[in-house]
Formats: structure tokens, C-alpha cells, sequence
């Protein structure tokens, strides 16, 4: 895949939207029960709250094209009163409610369902943003659902803790859309997935508020309502505040790195190390192809000949039976006592040792670290030349890693050929998360699709069949990003069909009149 | 509190047991479908399904009184179909299903509501007890729900693995039991509690199966119905089987114990261990009277006083400055490899130092250890020289331990001399689980009652009234026995008045005709 910088694709000038849609009796309601600030039917507001971040189906469409619906109003609620009133003004009249965090959804959870005819309000939460109490002694804290993540370190840093819940997306994602997509942290082995954070949940749905009236770290209450709410999607109602810990700011952060021959020997390590005391917050293991990848964006000013002949060499070198297209890296972030920390790094230096590891250096881990960040970045600048590029991530058994990136990429080299695109094809991963009985892993997948015709549409079906290829192998639905529209045709193979009927009837007695209309992942298919 | 070993209090040679109902239609179609040892109407055995182990509402009135409701018929399915068709069979007939495990329930889930007036047939899964499969790459397996604890781990043991789910009453509850109680492990520092053992579950209800097609350490899949099942005591249907994690046999076990000056500096031990990397597979903390209660089964051939002299006269000399009247124990276990064992236990003995707690043996921790095994055979045994016992729970934040403890202690006074009860009250407590945000306070109550009338009930009375006092004062309905029928006045200051009826709907959804008409938790009211 070659990306030549004067073969600029100019996104659209003026992007497209339609009309709005307007129930007069609640707009009027609207303007008579709330002050002005509280909402908006300004064009490019409409546009903003239309779309998540999903590429094929929703970024590519509106930089390139157009969505097949926007929504009609935005409204930005700024207390759990607020979003009462609004609830009960939409119940009245019929309109459709969709809850908007921080718009980071790529799997098209966001996306305005076509077949809506009411009305549609994105309820954007960002104004909901107060760190409501801290509970020094207990190590929790209540913020409003609202409240950014990146934010919500910031403002628990300046009182000595942290959150410590950092999904890639947290300079942008919000407390309630960690919960609405069950999302995962980058440091989960220290401080948990959002299950594990979270204590207590309010969520106003249009036939009451579910919420415990206490949060505990742990009981047994008989059946958990607050359970049902971790992946909800959008689907049943508005997280207005949450419960979570929080913990004391570490005494240290350290980075760290180390190399391995193959994919396999640095998996061996991962294995071994998930049933240790000493996994540090953070380890990634990126193949091969990630690992040159980041070397690149690494040595900017010199080229990608220049970077190869400089990395064969110093690897030939140093690395002895190191092969520059075999050798792959993980990346480490230990966190905590000054203890804990000199601990985990003899410890995980000396069992990678066991496996070939060689350390890298705190610098390549930082990097490692740091660079998962700039992946929306990087796509979004790929786009801009032709270049079509996705992440997409599923949760494996131990023994089966290898096995579904093979069909991956076996699917992904049938499917390119049937598709007739032009050049080669991109896929990579990397480990991203280890537990017990399996692991994480994040693909990313890059097609170059220059003079095909609708490239999103030949994109997304391609990742679909990706999808199919992953399940077939025994990969899950997803592991963080959630299901959405985008993953609707999976929810067969995830769940029996009675459980499937279970939620919708649950569905039922919460929204009886679907006002909550985002239709994701099993309600999907209910256009 | 004097026990006189002259004063015994013989139980009922002949147990009271009533005619059984019979639903006809039901009874011949029973008979037609299953071959004649899948159920019985035994009066013995349906005698033994009518109670779990609580004491004053179940066991003292098996043994001196009379229940209010007594099963009609046992039913012993075989396999999944069985359940299927049996399920099948009440719907069409209107019959009530009572899932029955290891009959250890200690909340009054396993009481028959008195109101129903329907045939209840008890499904007593103890032949569902097969060990279907065992991942050794991945580190899971599947059991039936019957499997007893003891049983599963014996099986697991001769390939090489274990569960480590060791909740007290393992000798007897059943894996099924364990998810509908959202039980908690003893071991759970290092195996997890029910919720983080558990990758499956499958559950038979009216209106279909429920479960996940497969099994991931974590997923997003939106909404998953089976975190519902956590705790549902019952009342949703029948879990068939279930896929959970296991380990390797681990290296060592090992034993040890701490003695503190005060239950103040054990809690502070406890505190700041609970934000290290060593924290041991189980800890507790024993009070005071719990500690001399165990030194005083230790010495049994003694006597009290000549233990009591021994005692003061070993501490006075050898651990200065500690009051054998306040000072307090933890028992600790540790597992795992020889390294993490190593680890564990050198930085564990630093800690306690600081909080001035000196090493006391492993011997008098595995014995600590052990005395949770024979706890519920000492409550049988003093019952029969009118002394009531009985243990409860509950998750406590922190800061509230001793605020919790002291309430509760006030509060029995409060009511023993309320009650004009004879002699004494013995309260005492001790931690057993810690957490990020909080405890599991585990309390032993002992009310000594000859010559009062119904003295279970005024037992149930005041237990009714500590409850209250440990709700009133920051402590959870519950950490592991659950809700049941027993704590049910309790579920609305749980719960917000919406949640609860959310679950009462959810109800509706599974089960409309209340096959499963356990009333517990939430359902209880509904007599």
C-alpha cells in the first residue's frame, strides 16, 4: 500500500445534512419547560451529534458523502433533573432519545437508525461533568455521567488520586460511555475493566430510575439490576452519575520494554505471566508488523529505506538471531509503590528472559504506550490519501491466537482479490489485554482504495467477513468496543436465542414505547 | 451465657410433616414421562427439601416445632432434558419448582411460602453432578450444577487442577447454589468471588434457556442477561451447568497467623494491606472473643479457667504489653507458586510488624482456618442445651467497622433485656474478606433462651433489629447468604422503589405464571 502525499482526497467542503424533523408540540414543551442554553437545532451541532467514529460507516460517509440520518435537535442536560423532564417530554410526545457521551463509539452504536420517523434528540451529557463527592477513606468517588475521562484524572489528581481507568479513547470518552459500552482499560490489571470500577450506577429510563440506594464493593443483593446496565448501549435509558474507586496517585510510573524472537515466543510469555504476581498494569505485545510500523513513525526524517537498513543493522548486530521481520516487542507500564514496581520489573525482565526477551528500554515502551492514542490520528490522516484504516478487537482463548489471526489474514488476502482493490492489504495486531483463559487482541486492518467505487461500503463488508472469520475461530463479538449496528449479524452466535428474547422483553418493561431508539446490538435488527 | 451439659433439650423424635398436595394431572404425567427414580414422595424426603439452614425460621423449628409449608414431592433430574421436560410439565399443569442444591442456604431462600396453595415440587440437582469437560490449555471446565464443592474439587484435583471456590459450606453446596446465592469464596483474594469464577452459565426458565453460546474471560456483547442470574435465588429457573475457571494445583499452602494489641491496629493491618501486591488467598481478622473462643476449643481437655490461666500467663511473659482481653488474630493462608508463597509471607510479616502484630504460627492459622468448617455443627450442637446461635454478614465500608460493630452490640443488649432473656448475649465478629472500598464483617450471635416461649422467634426478632442497626449504619443487606425471605423487609433500602420494580417485571418476562415461586428477595412481599 503506497501513499503518495500530492494524491490528496479532499473531504467534502460543505458537508451534507437533511432537514430536521420537528415535533412542534415537543419542541414547544422543550422551549417552554427548559432556558435556551439547554438545547439547539443549529445545522452543524445536528451533524456533530449524528455520527459516532466508526471509519467505513459513519467518518468516511461524512467526509466523503452523507449519513442516511441526523438528528433533529441536540439537547445538553445539566442536571439528573434535566434529564427527567426531558425523558417524560419525550415519552409524551413520542419522541426518540439518543445518549451522547463523548462520541467515541466505533460501532456505529452512535448512528442514527434510517428507518426512525420521530423525532430524534441526541442528548449530549458533557455538561453533566461535576466530580460530585471524593470518599478519601474509602477510596471511592460520585461524578456525573458527563464528565470526560481525561477530565476526571485531572480534577482527582489535584486532590492526590487518580480513576486509573484509561480506555484509548479517554481524552474524549465519558464515565457514562465506559458503562453504556462496558469498555476495558489500557491499565486493567491494576485498577479493572469498568465492571470492576464502577460501584453504583443512576440510570433514568422512561419507566423510573435504577440505581442502588448504597454502593458496596461487593454483596449479595439477589438479582443486580445495575448489572444489566454494563454494555446497555443506549438501549434502555440516561446514565445521569456513577460510583466508582479511585486510588491513591502511584508513588511511581514506569515504562518499560522488551523484544522477542517471534509472535510465538512473546505469547508464551504473556501465558506464563497471566498467572503470576506481578503483571503490570500495562503489557502489549505488538507483531511484527506493528513493531516496524512504530519504528517508522519513530525515525520521521529519514525515510522508510533509510529506518530498515539502520534497524537491520543494529539488530544484526546487537540482537544476534534477531530477524528484523520476525522480532516482535512488548511494551510494559509498572505502576505503584516504589515496591511494587522494583518487584514487577525483576520479576517480568526475569521471566522474559526465560522466553529470549530482551529488554528495549523504558523510551520504546513510553512510545508503545503513547502511540495508541494517535491511531484515530493516523486514520484519519491515512483517509485523506486513499487509504481506508480500522481497529477492530475481539477476546480469545489462550490457545487460539494464532489460529484466528491466520484466518484474518487469509480472509482478509480472499476477500482483497474478490474485491479487486489495487496494491496490498494492511492487517497487524497486538495483545492488548491478558486474563486468565484468554486475551484481548486489536487488529487493525488497512485497505488502499483508490478508483473503487463506494470504498466505505466495500470496506465494511470486508470487515465483516473479517467478523465472521474471527467468531468462526473462536474470537467473541468484541472485547470493548461493544456491538452496536455494526456487529448486529453476531448477536446469533454470542447469545441462545431465548436470551436474545429475554432482552428484548426486558427492553419492553423498561421503554415499552422504545423512546430509548438507538436500536443496538440485539434491537439492531429491529429497523 | 452457661451451658449445662445436664440440661438438655431433646428434639422431636418424630419430625411434624403434613399430607402432601397432590396436583393429579401433574402427578400421572410425572409418572408417564420419567422413569420412577427420578422423584419421590417419601414423607422424610420431602421433609428434608422443605428447609435450608437457617437457623431460627428452619433448623429450631424442624427439630422442636413444625414448619408452615412442607414439599409435595422431590424431583431428581438427570440431565438437561429432564429439567426441560419437568419445567414443561409444571407450566402446562401449573405447578411450583423449588431448585434445590446443597440445602445449605442460610436465608430462608429454601423456606416454602406458607400461601401457596399449587403442588411444590422440590428439584433437588444432586444427580446433575457430572464434570462435563475440562480445558487444560485455556484453564476452565464445565460441571453440571448439582457437582458439590468438595466433589468438583476432588475431581479437578486428580487432573491437576482446582476451582479454589471455597465458600464455608463446600462440604455440601452445589456450583448451582453458588450463583444463585452470588457466593463468595473464602480463597476469593486469589481465585475471585462467584462473579469472577463463573464464564457461563446456562439456566432453564419457562420461557427458554439462557445462556451464552460461548465462554470469554470478558466480552462486550451489550446487555448480557447472565449477569442477572447472580443471586437469583431461585426465582428465575433452574441453572443446569456452568463453565468456570480453574488453576494448577498450586505449589504450596501455607498457613500462618498475626496477633494484634487491639482490633483497631488489625483493621489498620488489614487496610493497607488491601493496596498490596502480596495480599495472601484468605485473610481474617478475629475479635477479640472469637480469638479466646478458638483458644479455648484448642484446650479442650482443660477447662476454661485453666486455659484462661495458661493463656495469660504465655502472653503476659511472652508478648509484653498485650491484653489477652483485647488483643485479636488474623489467620492467614497463602498459595500459590514457592516464589509468590515466598513473597507473600516475608512482606505480610513486615507489614504487620508495622502495625506491631506479631507472628503466631501456622498451626493456629490452619486451625483458624479450619473452625469456619465447624462452625454450623457448633451452633447444632448448643442449640440442644437451649442456646441459639447463628452467624450473618455484611459489606461495610472501611470507616464504618467499629461503628458497625458497636451498634450492633448495642443493639443486642438493647433487645436481650428488651426480651427479658436469661443470663448473657454473645456477639462477636471478625473480618473475613477485604476489599478495594470495604469488608465482609462476618458476626456470631448466641442468645441463650431456656424457659422462653417460641424462642426462635424471639431469636428472628432480634436479629431482625441488628440487621437494622448494621443498615443503619453503613453495612449492606448482605455480602454472601443473600436476601431470601429473611432480610426481605430490607431489599427497600437496597434498591430505589423503580429497580425493584424493574426486577418484579423482569420476573414476569421469564417466569409469567410464577413456576418458579421461591419468593425470594424482591418477591417475598408477593405472599
Amino acid at each position: 500500500m503506497k501513499i503518495d502525499p500530492k494524491d490528496y482526497n479532499p473531504e467534502l467542503e460543505k458537508k451534507h445534512i437533511e432537514p430536521a424533523i420537528v415535533n412542534e408540540a415537543f419542541s414547544a414543551a422543550v422551549s417552554k419547560t427548559f432556558p435556551a442554553d439547554r438545547y439547539t437545532s443549529d445545522d452543524e451541532q445536528r451533524l456533530i451529534h449524528s455520527h459516532g467514529q466508526t471509519t467505513s460507516e459513519e467518518v468516511y460517509k461524512v467526509l466523503y458523502s452523507r449519513l442516511d440520518r441526523y438528528a433533529d435537535m441536540v439537547f445538553f442536560p445539566q442536571s439528573e433533573d434535566d434529564v427527567k423532564q426531558l425523558v417524560e417530554l419525550a415519552k409524551t410526545h413520542d419522541v426518540c432519545l439518543i445518549p451522547y457521551g463523548g462520541g467515541t463509539s466505533v460501532s456505529c452504536a452512535l448512528k442514527l437508525p434510517a428507518s426512525e420517523r420521530r423525532m430524534i434528540v441526541s442528548v449530549d451529557m458533557k455538561k453533566m461533568n461535576k466530580l460530585l463527592w471524593i470518599d478519601r477513606e474509602n477510596l471511592r468517588a460520585c461524578a456525573e455521567a458527563g464528565i470526560i475521562g481525561m477530565n476526571l484524572e485531572e480534577m482527582l489528581n489535584r486532590e492526590g488520586f487518580i480513576c486509573g481507568h484509561e480506555p484509548d479513547s479517554i481524552e474524549l470518552s465519558t464515565l457514562g460511555g465506559w458503562i453504556a459500552t462496558n469498555a476495558s482499560g489500557m491499565k486493567k490489571n491494576r485498577y479493572g475493566n469498568i465492571e470492576h470500577v464502577i460501584e453504583n450506577i443512576t440510570m433514568v429510563t422512561p419507566e423510573g430510575v435504577i440505581e442502588q440506594k448504597d454502593a458496596f464493593p461487593r454483596a449479595s443483593i439477589g438479582m443486580q439490576p445495575q448489572n444489566l446496565l454494563f454494555g446497555n448501549e443506549g438501549n434502555l435509558g440516561i446514565i445521569t452519575k456513577a460510583v466508582f474507586r479511585i486510588h491513591r496517585k502511584p508513588e511511581v510510573t514506569k515504562y518499560g520494554s522488551l523484544v522477542f524472537r517471534t509472535m510465538d515466543d512473546g505469547i508464551e510469555f504473556l501465558h506464563k505471566l497471566a498467572y503470576t504476581d506481578y503483571i503490570p498494569a500495562s503489557i502489549r505485545l505488538v507483531d511484527n508488523i506493528q513493531f516496524k510500523f512504530g519504528m517508522a513513525l519513530k525515525a520521521h526524517s529519514q525515510g522508510m529505506s533509510a529506518w530498515a537498513d539502520k534497524l537491520k543493522k543494529l539488530y544484526l548486530l546487537k540482537l544476534k538471531g534477531f530477524d528484523p521481520d520476525q522480532m516482535v516487542a512488548a511494551t510494559l507500564v509498572m505502576e505503584g509503590s516504589r515496591a511494587q514496581v522494583a518487584y514487577q520489573e525483576s520479576s517480568l525482565y526475569r521471566l522474559g528472559k526465560e522466553f529470549g526477551g530482551i529488554p528495549a528500554g523504558a523510551s520504546n515502551g513510553r512510545r508503545g504506550y503513547m502511540l495508541t492514542y494517535a491511531i484515530a490520528y493516523i486514520r484519519d490522516f491515512v483517509a485523506t490519501f486513499h487509504a481506508i484504516g480500522e481497529t477492530f478487537e475481539t477476546t480469545v482463548p489462550w490457545n487460539k491466537i494464532q489460529q484466528v489471526y491466520k484466518a484474518v489474514v487469509a480472509k482478509a488476502a480472499e476477500r482483497h482479490k474478490e474485491c479487486g482493490l489495487p496494491g496490498s492489504f494492511y492487517v497487524s495486531y497486538r495483545i492488548t489485554q491478558i486474563y486468565h483463559t484468554g486475551v484481548c487482541i486489536y487488529f487493525m486492518l488497512g485497505l488502499y482504495t483508490k478508483g473503487i467505487e463506494h470504498p466505505e461500503e466495500v470496506f465494511a463488508g470486508i470487515e465483516h467477513s473479517l467478523r465472521q472469520a474471527i467468531m468462526d475461530n473462536g474470537g467473541s463479538i468484541s472485547h470493548h468496543h461493544g456491538v452496536g449496528k455494526l456487529r448486529k449479524d453476531f448477536m446469533k452466535d454470542t447469545l441462545s436465542p431465548d436470551s436474545i428474547e429475554f432482552l428484548k422483553k426486558v427492553k419492553k418493561c423498561v421503554d415499552p414505547h422504545n423512546i430509548f431508539g438507538a436500536r443496538n446490538a440485539v434491537f439492531a435488527d429491529e429497523e
